[in-house]
Parts: structure tokens; C-alpha cells; sequence
């Protein structure tokens, strides 16, 4: 087994939440702080967020949209944090909106062309809707480092009525939901429900890295 | 400024990288690692890679595909990875592999339905093109964290020439290719173009966190 940080070694996706803790406005900052400096293609910064704190409105309008499988123990969880991703057709954000500064010391260069050269034409006609999820994949797992940093663990959903919810927000035509992560401290696993209590406890697995690595074709 | 974990406060996307040292077998085991325990939609785990090393065939023909733009700088860099990913429609490889273990004593629970729920079909059915390249984008950026944690820097780029370097590797249709990291240790910015040596030092910047958030409909 290679070296692998800590914070990646020890993550996973529970079903078992504690009830009775909250997310703090710190907690919640933070997270959010994390989502924001992840990078994206022409900095472009395709993700938008809509955080529901438990029972708060949001919280519940996110809820009430899961499947079934997931009511079943999601709403253990301190928060649910709506994903979603601007279609890029849209005039972002960028377009219109200055600068704000750098987090850390370290940050002194900058990530503002992470993927892209501007000028290049071909790379500019790639970021279509592919490169918007691909974006928002890479800032909720950001956000998901963060969060095991600071003592959290979040599980990923995309089983939820996408359509439903994005009635239910108005969101715009071109803001597309597509994750729902819940988030919060462990819980106990016997409060589960007999299927997800032995599964929370099985072991994680994953293919062999051979079976991921592509070849290269002779000649 | 809320909290944030230096390994995500660190991080950025140089341009100039140290032409003298080159990624050890180590680091390239470590950083595979990464990837391969992100989460990933019903763990699916459609991530692929091509993994080249400064002056190996593979690292040859990464660079050879990338646009101009980002061969002026890429070719210090210790390693070029291609990041693909597999549509769904073909079987995967979870279908006929056995588990391997998990990597960590943290790690005791299960991810193995990180996003989805078994027997939940119309989850099931959001399994497109879409989340296979959310899902790498987690991977990448598992990756890219892990990287910080050994002190190399990534930079991503979808600058490159998708169709020609496809044909090339001989891949197969359901394997798209979607981005090339390049890895490696910080170089001196005074390497690099004169236009880039700038943007190398240029404060980085993101959208205010308000501006990320989505709201609630009245109502």
C-alpha cells in the first residue's frame, strides 16, 4: 500500500449521522471555503451551492427530494449542502465580478488559468457541460478533504429528484443540480436501519490500480 | 478568511516546474492511490489513467498532443498523467473484479455506495456521461491533494488535443480522454516565457463566497 495522506486514508461515506450536533457558522465557512478555492477550468468557478443547516427551510426542501433510500438516514445528518453547476452558455460570474484575495501565504502565484490558455480556441470550446460537473466534482471533493480535516464526514448523493428540486428552488434553467451531500460528525451505527447497520461496517474496497492504468498501443 | 487546511490553502497551479528531479516510483504509487480511493457514484470507479514519466514513450505522447499554450511550460514538469474516464454504457470493471482492501484502519467502514443506492433505479439512471467525469474530477482532485501532501505541485489542462491523442493510444470508444496533469516540483518562475514568469506571481483570485450561493424561492 502506497503512502496516502491521512485526511484521504481515513475518509469514507457513513449512513450514520449524530443527531445531536449542529454545523457551526465556522464549520460551515470553512467548508464552503475549501469548495471555493478548488480549481476550475479558465477559473471559471461553475460551482453554486445552497447549504441547509437541519431543520432549517433549506434543510427541508433539500430532504424532501431525496429518494427513499436515502430519507431512510440522511436526515441524521447536521447539514445537507445542495451541488450544482452552471451550464457554460451562461456569462459566468467572472464576467462581472473583481477579485478577492488569496487564502494562505502560499498562494502567492496564481490559479486564475488552471486549465486553460486564454487564446486557445479548441480548450475554450471543451468547457461545456462535461467540464462544469468536472469542476464541481473536483470542489465538493475539496470541500470533502476539508471537511475530514476538521473532524466531519460527508456522503455523497446524487439519488434525489433533480427536476422536482430545481421547481421547488426556481432555479435558473441554466443551474443544474446535481448532488446532495450530507453532512455531519459519525453517529452510531446501530441506529440504522438492519441493511445499512452491516453495510456501514463492511470493508471499503476498490480495484486494483493495475486495473485502472490505460496502456499504450505498440508501435 | 474561514479555516482552511493548508494542504487546500496551499495549493495552486504553477506553470514552472523543476526540470531536474523526476516523480519516484513512490510518489507515483502514492499518488494513484489517491485517485483510486475517491468516491464515486454506485463505486463505479470510471476513472482511467496514463501515467508518463520525464522522457518515457507515454510522457512523449502526452506532450505531443498539448496545445501550444501549455507546451511552452509543460515539458519541465516531472510527469504528465491523462485523466479519462469510461461511459457508462459499457460494463465495468466492477462487474468482474474481486474486492481489494481498504487502505487504512480509519478506513473500516464501507464507500462502496457512496452516491447511490442499490435498487434505486432512477439513480441508477442518472449515471451518464455526467457523472463519469464528475467522478474523475473527484479523483483528480484526490490526487491533487495527495500531491500537496508529498510537496509536489499538479497543474491541469484540457488544452490538448482529445480526438488525435485517443487515435494515438488506440483507445477504446468508452474510454474518453478528458485531461492532462502535469506534476511536479515547484521550478524557478524565472524559467518560464515572460508573459507566463507574470502570471506565475500574480495574486490568485475566486469569486466572494455569497456569489457561489443559491437561494430559496419565496414561497
Amino acid at each position: 500500500m502506497a503512502e496516502l495522506s491521512p485526511l484521504l486514508a481515513a475518509r469514507w461515506s457513513p449512513h450514520a449521522f449524530d443527531p445531536s450536533v449542529g454545523l457551526t457558522d465556522g464549520e460551515a465557512a470553512s467548508l464552503l471555503e475549501a469548495a471555493r478555492w478548488a480549481p476550475s477550468a479558465g477559473n471559471r468557478q461553475p460551482w453554486r451551492f445552497l447549504l441547509g443547516r437541519r431543520a432549517d427551510e433549506a434543510y427541508k426542501r433539500l430532504f424532501v427530494h431525496l429518494a427513499a433510500e436515502n430519507q431512510r438516514w440522511a436526515g441524521q445528518a447536521s447539514a445537507l449542502l445542495l451541488g450544482a453547476y452552471l451550464l457554460p452558455a451562461t456569462p459566468t460570474v467572472a464576467a462581472r465580478t473583481p477579485a478577492s484575495p488569496a487564502p494562505a501565504a502560499h498562494g502567492s502565484g496564481q490559479a486564475a488559468h488552471d486549465l486553460e490558455q486564454p487564446g486557445y480556441d479548441r480548450a475554450r470550446a471543451t468547457y461545456d457541460q462535461a467540464q462544469a460537473v468536472y469542476d464541481l466534482g473536483q470542489a465538493v471533493a475539496h470541500l470533502t478533504v476539508q471537511a475530514g480535516a476538521i473532524g466531519l464526514h460527508v456522503h455523497q448523493m446524487t439519488g434525489f429528484d433533480r427536476a422536482g428540486l430545481a421547481v421547488d428552488l426556481a432555479l435558473p434553467d441554466d443551474v443544474r443540480p446535481h448532488v446532495v451531500v450530507a453532512i455531519g460528525r459519525l453517529g452510531d451505527p446501530l441506529s440504522l436501519p438492519g441493511d445499512l447497520r452491516r453495510r456501514e461496517t463492511e470493508l471499503r474496497h476498490r480495484h486494483p490500480v493495475t486495473d485502472l492504468l490505460l496502456g499504450l498501443s505498440p508501435g
